[in-house]
């Protein structure tokens, strides 16, 4: 149980999703360091107050930015992880050493790891030491976030979900802003795994847009995805409402249709003819989707989960079918009754 | 029970739907016939084969048009309801004295009547004598159908709902085609209440993009939206998987994001200052969602459910308050555990 205000926020991740976050939680007053891996982007971002990441964006003075992890995560109260789920254990295994005592950890990852099929907090709960007490100081937060829109503080929403209902309470209000609102929820798992799959789907909704087939099909895919997305979070053990929610569905329909999206975007280009080696080169972004349609063609065959939408984005990306044999077969799967259960 | 195809289907309603309806229908090498109200624009239809309705658009030669009630609901052994909603009563008093027998009835129409308060399948079943019989010859057809993407046969999904399942399914086999995969379902009113409240939270998606708020409010709009869609169908009796199918988010993302959505356009358009009545005067269609609020907002107070973006819609439509000012209090309520129950 906490209830004072952390003294200090760390936010491990210097890409999008952490300097937004670092910029929302400057915004309520509160002491903010930002830490990253590689030293040189540190001190550029550090100097100029801009990112080649995220072009038109300040990071504000107030926020102190360092590339040395002990003085980042030593007087942290909190810790705020923003790293791409396959870089998840490396990150907290080379920041585990410094930390002192047993802060909260709120994790913004959206994916599920390679080979483990591990959720991000289970993943930096594991490597701080998988007790009960460290799954308590866990909280995951998720929500529709284009990080160019936090950016320019347009309004969103995020959901604060932790098995530890006062301290997603106290995340909901130490991120809660003139321009982020957040909820709270007790379903991680939910939370978690809508985060990481609405990515996949993603990538099929963009190769629906690169094959030309129009928003009536895309919609389709949506409404279709979510519901194997709920599928394998029910079995799973998480709750039919978090996927309904702004975690679920929320997060699903900005993916599926900004044009920001760099799953949807990288769908896209691949349905038009480029190999994904060549997409993925030209990012300068991970694009999380990817590894995670591996982890979730996984944890669907073991929970014998039917994810046919996942399943054909595992076919495209890793055994070369073509998309539009594979957006053609599930268009045309035979016509049956709709369900999820 | 039926088990034959059809003779004869008639088109009731020469708008967009009913257009793209008897095109696809036509497709299957089935006899079409097309009614409308206005003599005049039959004609037109009839010789041209284009309608100013639906631009771009060529009616098959093979349906028959006809400005004749009596021709053409006699001989037909289906009947596919094309109609605004407001209008569907007045419509089918007309036909009721030319229908022979008791032919089955597929509703497409997307809205609540005004007054009553009733589903469209509803409104046609009490016009036609609302007897079990005849609701069992009842079936609401829904889906996200933008009729432009119909028009060029990109593929889209539909779900067929009828409380008689073999009535379901032999829809279901009419209207399944090259572009046009078809579902079934045997839940009419949550068929029936996400297609008219899809376009009410369109309205205000559509003012979330007047007001430049980005697509992260628009998304958590969408959920919420989802969210007190589902508790009113719960309420009178609709599945919840319904809400997460192909009628329920699938049409709600495709109204919220389409750029060709009409509701969605009114609300951008009210956003951006412009009053009720000049927009509806200005688009050459029925905006289904206007009316549909008040209806809609009727039923949350006669069923008790906390319908929040609907009531501010209403206010907004029919009380005058600023677009901003009611979008603002949406996203400034209070933060809470989401929850959908």
């Amino acid at each position: 149980m906490r209830s004072t205000v952390p003294e200090c926020v760390t936010i491990v991740g210097d890409g999008q999703m952490g300097m937004v976050m670092a910029d929302a939680l400057a915004d309520r007053g509160l002491r903010v360091c930002l830490w990253g891996p590689f030293a040189a982007d540190l001190e550029s971002l550090a100097a100029t107050r801009h990112s080649p990441r995220l072009p038109g964006f300040t990071l504000p003075a107030a926020v102190d930015v360092t590339p040395d992890e002990s003085e980042a995560v030593a007087g942290a109260s909190l810790l705020v992880s923003a790293v791409p789920t396959q870089f998840l254990r490396g990150v907290w295994i080379r920041l585990r050493a410094h930390i002192a005592g047993d802060p909260p950890v709120v994790s913004v990852s959206k994916g599920i790891e390679n080979g483990t099929c591990l959720r991000p907090t289970q993943v930096i709960g594991e490597v701080l030491g998988a007790s009960d007490s460290s799954a308590a100081n866990l909280c995951a937060m998720s929500g529709p976030t284009i990080a160019a829109e936090l950016a320019r503080h347009l309004p969103a929403t995020m959901v604060a979900a932790s098995m530890n209902a006062p301290l997603a309470r106290e995340v909901q209000g130490l991120f809660s802003n003139r321009w982020l609102r957040v909820y709270r929820a007790g379903d991680v798992v939910g939370v978690e795994v809508a985060g990481a799959a609405k990515n996949v789907i993603a990538i099929a909704a963009g190769m629906v847009d690169g094959l030309g087939l129009g928003d009536n099909a895309k919609s389709a895919l949506l409404a279709r995805g979510l519901a194997e997305i709920a599928r394998l979070g029910l079995a799973m053990g998480a709750k039919v409402d978090t996927f309904f929610g702004i975690a679920g569905v929320g997060d699903l329909a900005t993916t599926c249709f900004s044009p920001e999206g760099r799953n949807r975007a990288c769908g896209e280009r691949l349905a038009r003819g480029e190999p994904l080696d060549h997409v993925l080169a030209s990012i300068p972004f991970v694009v999380e989707g990817v590894p995670t349609t591996r982890s979730l063609a996984e944890l669907a065959a073991r929970q014998n989960v039917d994810m046919p939408i996942t399943a054909a984005v595992h076919r495209i990306l890793f055994h070369g079918q073509p998309p539009v044999d594979a957006i053609r077969d599930l268009m045309g799967r035979a016509p049956k009754a709709e369900m999820i259960g």
